[in-house]
């Protein structure tokens, strides 16, 4: 069985000492395995990234920019092997796999305006003779850390933006999807980037612990579960990092009564279940406001998540795929074990879905929960998986509280005709993006992502405008070039008072 | 003895359980007592922050900026109180505190300009019928921790800034200098803001660590030494939020050969002596590049710092007033002791320094030390003192990499008519805020302050454009209003690719 | 009888050779005189002006914006005596003269944000060792011609914000309402502007003309009717300057089947009736959509027309004061009886109004005309008077159709509860500025005011962003401060290919 | 001999009617001939670009981005075949032709950032329930007309930001050098542009005139010699269209007595002799500070002048070709001799150059002229050629007096190691592009191109954020959402205040 390495210094390095399988979920089998990189293979790593930067700093933006331009070129050109990649590890659907591909892309693309996004403001005249103005240096080293769900996109979230400023950079990819990142490395290294740049390790805690506390690493970003993005966030800002760390969802979709119910449901289906939900954005609770829309919704939804087409994701025109491991399936089982036993009314039960020829598959059915109930665990957890709540509100306001006493404030959406609800709601409710008529509000990449309440830690959020200022680090130059005879030495405090 | 308390809801509240005295440097005596806020009078305020907040975030930019335009006013025709209250419990010299007070208004005048700064960001058409805008909604109750050096400008640094923005404030100032901070609430009052928005308690470390921990509270800006920033930011991290942790510095001035030295000594003079050195911006090492010039420097520095004119603060003219407390006073002292026995020669030695009618004041005098080296402590502590390291290197790439090793990178400055030399050192140097023939590289307030290294602690800097981020989150709608028929289930993630 | 002259080089210039009367329309009667600046004169202001501008280019961003602080303060101390002014010759009432002197003094609010708008960006490593920036320095002597309907508002688009980015300005004010600029230039000077900064001239086509050539003038600000607005366009930029020319409007307001009828109907009696009409933004036609609308408008509207509170505009709670002249009251009352005759319905006839006390007066009563069709004049001209005319149309397409078919293209809003129906109307609609249930959509002060075909003639619009771009020139430097050997001549263009 | 017809509608378009011969410089014999657009072709592709129009407004700025990303792509893989077409009918030499496309692609690359740059600014609550933006919409047809000197750069300088913002286009290049643009042409429609968005008439007067008055054309960018932009200019506007039209240019290099003269020398020489000196951006002057700085530098020039490897353009490692047609060949040595009379010392004279097998050629040899006084017509007239001129000054002050006063204000540059210097004189100079040690200051494609005085007429320049605003027509929304009851009718001017 194939070792799958680490990327370090422009090269695939082989690492064998631990390991750990790599499964493919339709199949339920070990497709190969991945090495699991010590504390000394982290530090190497650091010690490349370190050695690259000055050189890579020293770029022009826009030399940085056009091995961006060239790397777009080469991931289209390359696109099909990435999704094989994907689907072959992480179980999700073709079409999905080039969902996920193509939102990376626009992140490059995106990156591809460093010149533009990296000027600085200058003031003229701020005192006699004296000019000043702000530049946005690269940090250095910086780290990201990324799970399982997006094994392309989520890393392209971070390393196309902290590149174009001038950074080197390390990914610590998902243990359970780690070739997707090994084919990006490569393919910078074809577009140009110089070795040593853009790295990657795959690894577990002793890796991630390492990029926590080593000082040379100036920054990190994670994307992944809750508990893990307060560890991450803690631990990285107690040793003098900057930390952006993006944690769980529990993303609830509004149906008001004036809203068109045939598309609603359509874009609560593909919200609810692509991907199986294993999406930190996915829908994962209805919110009916009044009965009668949520009879309806039931009754409409029902039949679709009973027919949902499910199978290898390797197939075309596939709703949905597996699960991406065996305890992560059974984990999800329980929950609808769980929302039964809470009371929960299991419209669509998807326990006993089979897939025929892929008995070992980490599959499961899609599932449908109606009269949840805001007590519930199946509620209150993010449950990662193809399991749909319905709760049921009287009106928007109660819609609005139900939102804004979960733990998480990651996505929401309302769906409505009416501009007024529209803006009632996205005014109101306490969640980082907002959708109007739009299940996936995931921002646009001119735009950044990023949830409130426990879903994020730090203040500045993934790519985008934000994306610069979190990969850079302010200077301010004050400047006085005087033709002037000999001044007095001031030592009152200066000001234009 | 009077008890200054705290500034809360609008109002002063009086509270006598726990105080401490509040000296006049320029006499030694104790003018007053403040309260020190026990952890239920801090619950108290974050509750009354929190009740103001709804209403507060509500008001529109425009209106919010009214009350900073009229709070500007108030300032101006109030000056001369806040300056005499610093004078009074900081004992800078009566200039100083006007060139103090002048620096934050200034911040307030850029807080005047909050309807373009709070704009978002409109991209039409990133999907069909799809629009997505960003918006910069305030945190909530945040907090300011400030230093006892600037009993004025430093909290003017961030609550113009963050009530600008649409967050209630809690201002805990240094209880050394506790007056200042009371007359700006009352002014802001008077300004026309509702109560509960801006609030002063006056405390120690027991009110640090209830604002640090309490949930209510958002975000905390703080500016101090550095291992107190360290904590700052290590423990509201590890409390979830955001942190911008300003310390301490070792401002370096480095002086080329083709310098015009008349011009660069009454600068440093300036930087190095004014308010006593205790400023984080404060020149404390000159750099002289070549023994001509390190030898023709001391020989005009010496006889300003002889001459210096030192007194109580509220006469008119004085160059420098006394230290802050006795114990700050004889740290100093102790560094100067420690700069002779570590080798350095005691050009001019303040020591002995006594003020006629003042002996029970914290007066020191001018001191400046030659041939002072790397490896002496009095070269790595920030003194926070009137005492001027001269240190000598060969060439502008030695003072480079002597600044860079140290361990701080707040402010830096070079003096030079050379154009090259100019852009090499900005361009190198690891400091955040570098001056070109300015002494004290203080940046405007339309742009943001902050240092590198262990200068500073969080991503965002003081101020200027990075106070609106650092004090807002963002919000990203992406809203479909379509006039269209009904759509397919998209189980794909959705992507323009 | 009082003439009241011009205001050159900071005070008040008495000018008797030609002059002209100046009517308080309530009374019908001669108030005073103004003087019509000869071409002397105005050469003479803009010698004045041209010898201020370098000091005031000079002068600090901040230390102009500081300026406008202080007038701000000003403004306010001194309201009434500009709304008394404004009511006296203008005619409009009070409330409404206050309302214009408000939406002026948010543009010099905007302006103190002077350094902040003034920023260039800096580009750093644009080649090797070579950084660029832009600046924006001002343009010279700029002009602004504006129009009687808002004496003291639409002086106030240009000159702060010209101010602001360092011009100096001469402003040619309607001869019918000169005593309201006269007295904003007193308060500038009161607020600490240099004398020559600020000038204004009265004056009729010979000051006009001299304006437009004079090579001294780089640049004209014009808001009028669209004949003229293309004269100056088209002279000023013959003669070599920067124009932005602000012309007529027939401003539409489509009342959809699903709007709130009671608001739409408020919003649209002030929108059409306040002022007399005798605004550009003016609603003047209502497009219902249906004509169960229309009929239920013209239901409501009627009795609300036929009751305005007509009368003197310095009496309190008025809706509507007399028109501007007597000429002008003529011609619209010629535009009432054209309707008639084009077989429009006249629903309420104001043509016989008479308000008792002031026979002289040139008042005229709302007029409301139902079955208006595309093809009558009074659907087809600007009337700039109490007449709204009641349009119908079968759907939204139709509306937006109508719309889009007329000359000019300022202001336009649509009345409805459906987000599709406001985003269809306001991403079609040929016109610049759009009301989403708002009747008079003027751009506050942080955007930019301008219209669409012939209602503007310029690339630039007024006040907000556009203004910094227009009254600034930009200028680019490319900078090069290297630490190397010598370079090889290089005769290919430059690039970084 | 093959005739160029146009490009229209996404096909080549034959066109015999009128046509004129196209020159190969370098061997001074027609290769081909040139179609002249009748007012009826032209009148034609109009039709086809506004037909094109709403579709491609209607394109996502993502999508219309992506065609920009694959047009680099072509556009380098077909690199040699547009540098061919240069050299061929321009004459100039294979590296520098190389130099202009890299630039042009350079704009390029900075169109792809359309989602950046047309992004809105959104305003939050400017009134009750009300919010604010603003869009930037495509203005329709527009049309570049551009100069034989850079027939592919110029070009390029237009239409991709144009595009990028949604307009369709129309290209009216140098019927001189018509072959550049309509390979451009043909690699956009491989790319993916639609038929119609972009076309290219070749033509004269005719074509141009029908482009400058018909009113479907909304907007016109032209560079070429100053008297016709003026003719554009103002043709334009009164036909009621935005004009940016740029003009012609005298540059000055100043050269201190401190500056590097070696670098200045190889500097100045690229900058003046490139290209036959035919740019608007060429030095034609060199203001030497003191005679002794003047005779050095005359004395280093000589020698390269006079060994400057002149030759045909299709050959590698030349300096320079030949100047762009019989004519212009002998109105440049007209000016040689008008130098020689009015009294300029002939230091190198190129009258007499002949290529060896080339002696039809339109060739000219390098040009050298001292003692050049202001009142010469060589110094105040662009000559266009290779034709040096250098002028004596005594100090700064003077050199600075000497470019204000001509009158020109496109590029200029100061030689100096002195920042005060470089300061002052990129504050002073009333020049629009300045460079310091930089001799041909051409802003990057991220900043804005465009000269000052008679060298532009126009309020925004050439490409980056200026062509952004130039090629789209603001809209500002303002929407109210309200979830309240009735509000009353308001008469008065609705302001904040």
């Amino acid at each position: 069985m194939e070792t799958l390495g680490h990327y370090i210094d422009g090269k695939r390095v082989a690492d064998e000492t631990r390991t750990q399988p790599v499964f493919n979920p339709a199949t339920g089998s070990p497709a190969h395995q991945v090495a699991l990189a010590s504390t000394a293979t982290v530090e190497a790593t650091i010690a490349a990234a370190q050695t690259a930067f000055p050189a890579w700093r020293a770029t022009q933006p826009l030399k940085r920019a056009r091995i961006l331009f060239k790397y777009k070129e080469l991931l289209e050109k390359n696109a099909d092997r990435v999704v094989e990649a994907i689907v072959a590890e992480h179980g999700k659907v073709w079409e999905d796999a080039h969902g996920e591909l193509a939102r990376g892309i626009e992140v490059v693309e995106y990156a591809c305006g460093a010149p533009e996004f990296l000027k600085g403001e200058y003031s003229r005249d701020v005192g006699p003779d004296i000019d000043s103005w702000s530049e946005f240096p690269p940090l250095g080293v910086v780290a990201g850390i990324t799970p399982f769900n997006f094994p392309a996109m989520v890393p392209m979230w971070m390393f196309p933006m902290a590149l174009a400023c001038g950074n080197t950079f390390i990914l610590k990819p998902s243990e359970k999807v780690p070739s997707a990142s090994l084919i990006l490395a490569e393919l910078l290294t074809e577009a140009g980037l110089p070795p040593g740049v853009f790295n990657v390790v795959n690894g577990d805690k002793e890796a991630v612990d390492k990029l926590l506390t080593d000082p040379r690493v100036k920054a990190v970003s994670f994307v992944g579960s809750t508990p893990v993005a307060e560890y991450i966030y803690t631990t990285g800002t107690a040793h003098g990092k900057r930390v952006q760390a993006l944690g769980g969802a529990k993303n609830h979709a509004v149906v008001m009564p004036d809203a068109d119910l045939d598309n609603a449901v359509n874009a609560i289906m593909g919200a609810a279940y692509g991907s199986c939900g294993e999406r930190c954005m996915a829908i994962s609770v209805v919110v009916a406001v009044g009965d009668a829309v949520g009879d309806e919704l039931v009754r409409r939804l029902k039949p679709k998540v009973e027919n949902l087409r499910i199978g290898n994701g390797t197939e075309r025109g596939l709703d949905m795929g597996p699960l991406v491991t065996g305890p992560h399936r059974d984990k999800v089982r329980g929950y609808i074990d769980l929302g039964a036993e809470e009371g929960a009314e299991l419209v669509v039960d998807g326990r006993n879905f089979k897939l025929a020829g892929h008995k070992e598959g980490f599959f499961l059915g899609g599932t449908l929960l109606d009269h949840v109930r805001p007590d519930m665990r199946v509620y209150q957890d993010e449950i990662f998986g193809p399991v749909l709540a319905v709760v049921r509100v009287q009106d928007l306001a109660e819609a609005i509280a139900l939102i804004d006493a979960h733990e998480f404030g990651n996505g929401t959406c309302v769906f409505t005709r009416d501009g007024a609800v529209a803006r009632r709601f996205s005014d109101a409710v306490q969640v980082g993006m907002v959708g109007i008529n739009v299940p996936l509000p995931v921002p646009v990449a001119c735009q950044s992502f990023g949830g409130w309440k426990r879903s994020l830690f730090g203040d500045l959020y993934a790519y985008g405008p934000d994306a610069v200022r979190f990969y850079t680090r302010r200077k301010t130059m004050t400047q006085r070039w005087a033709v002037r005879g000999v001044e007095k030495a001031q030592f009152a405090f200066p000001s234009n008072g």
